[in-house]
């Protein structure tokens, strides 16, 4: 009997080639056969599985999104339930500065993809903002389930907003070398420390 | 008597087709033809100001960032002084949105820019983060003066940190339609509220 293919898998594989790729290159540089070679399959088998460069960036960005929500349900995992909504925070931000290979390929290949969505109609076309989309109502709904933590007239969907776009910002700068990661993890606990000012739940 | 030929206003010329053109098709594609043909120049006369791609580029960012200055401080020059700090920084962050065509093209070449920088070892060799870094440290200067305004304990190097941050990130999220100017703006004002909680001096 034939093995059955795993198409996840070659999915995730070629995926991965991609992110090496942009991140020693630069997403710009990416081809399809690039991508091949370097996850060591045929260009015909990445055709195969995404039928445009588009298609691909795409699919790339939704598994580096993927892999960044496994490693923070992972961190929270690890904390002894329930889980207060300042940990679960603290939690996503560890998980979004670009402090490790991994999560600077995440910030790397976004912020990338976003700059050529910018000026290609078929990158713009691909929902990709659906992703930091769901993020920003699911922190906005943890919040809201918070709200006895935050200080008063604290607006929940306000702070969720807030708290993504700065771990945005602070990302780019210590991607582009403006500041350390210890810098920007002393900025987000400043900002985190004033988001919950009331004592936690006993 | 030959007319003086006004050197910076022809560097600001070539400046001003690269953002065309990046506007346009995307920093990734830009050449130093290209942006003589854009600009109406030769591309000899662009190489006689700027040595190299990663200089142009350089250059033109320092171009975007002097701009994007003097309309802040066109916005200051157009308040009663003395400025109290909250208008200083409210000017500052109306300019820093990218909701008009000017600050578009400042906020996209600057990330396009961090974005090649950080694959590219000619582009990363740049200085580019010192306009950045002078600009935190004179808004961090500012909130050092008006520390009666700022709430207690508020520290005025991690507010100019994530007021910066705030507004880059934010800005991204307008840029690539993640939000509108009008809900990124709100945020702003949400945090601005937030940032100067005590009366102002009369």
């Amino acid at each position: 009997m034939p093995r059955t293919v795993d198409h996840a898998q070659r999915r995730a594989m070629i995926a991965e080639g991609l992110v090496r790729l942009a991140a020693r290159e630069g997403l710009h540089s990416v081809t399809m056969r690039a991508v091949a070679a370097e996850a060591g399959v045929s260009l015909r088998l990445v055709q195969y599985y995404f039928e445009t460069k588009a298609a691909l960036l795409h699919a790339t960005l939704l598994h580096l999104e993927e892999a960044s929500h496994a490693r923070w349900r992972e961190r929270l995992a690890a904390l002894p339930g329930p889980v207060p909504a300042r940990r679960f925070v603290e939690a996503l931000l560890a998980e979004a500065l670009p402090t490790d290979e991994r999560s600077r390929a995440f910030h790397l290949v976004w912020t990338s993809y976003a700059v050529l969505a910018m000026t290609e109609p078929d990158l713009a076309a691909q929902p990709f903002v659906a992703g930091p989309r769901r993020l920003e109502r699911q922190l906005a709904a943890t919040l809201r389930e918070a709200a006895g933590e935050l200080p008063e007239g604290a607006d929940p969907a306000a702070e969720a907003a807030r708290l993504l776009a700065l771990a945005h910002g602070l990302g780019t700068s210590v991607l582009v070398g403006q500041r350390t990661g210890d810098s920007a993890e002393a900025v987000l606990r400043y900002h985190v420390d004033r988001l919950f000012t009331r004592a936690e739940p006993a």
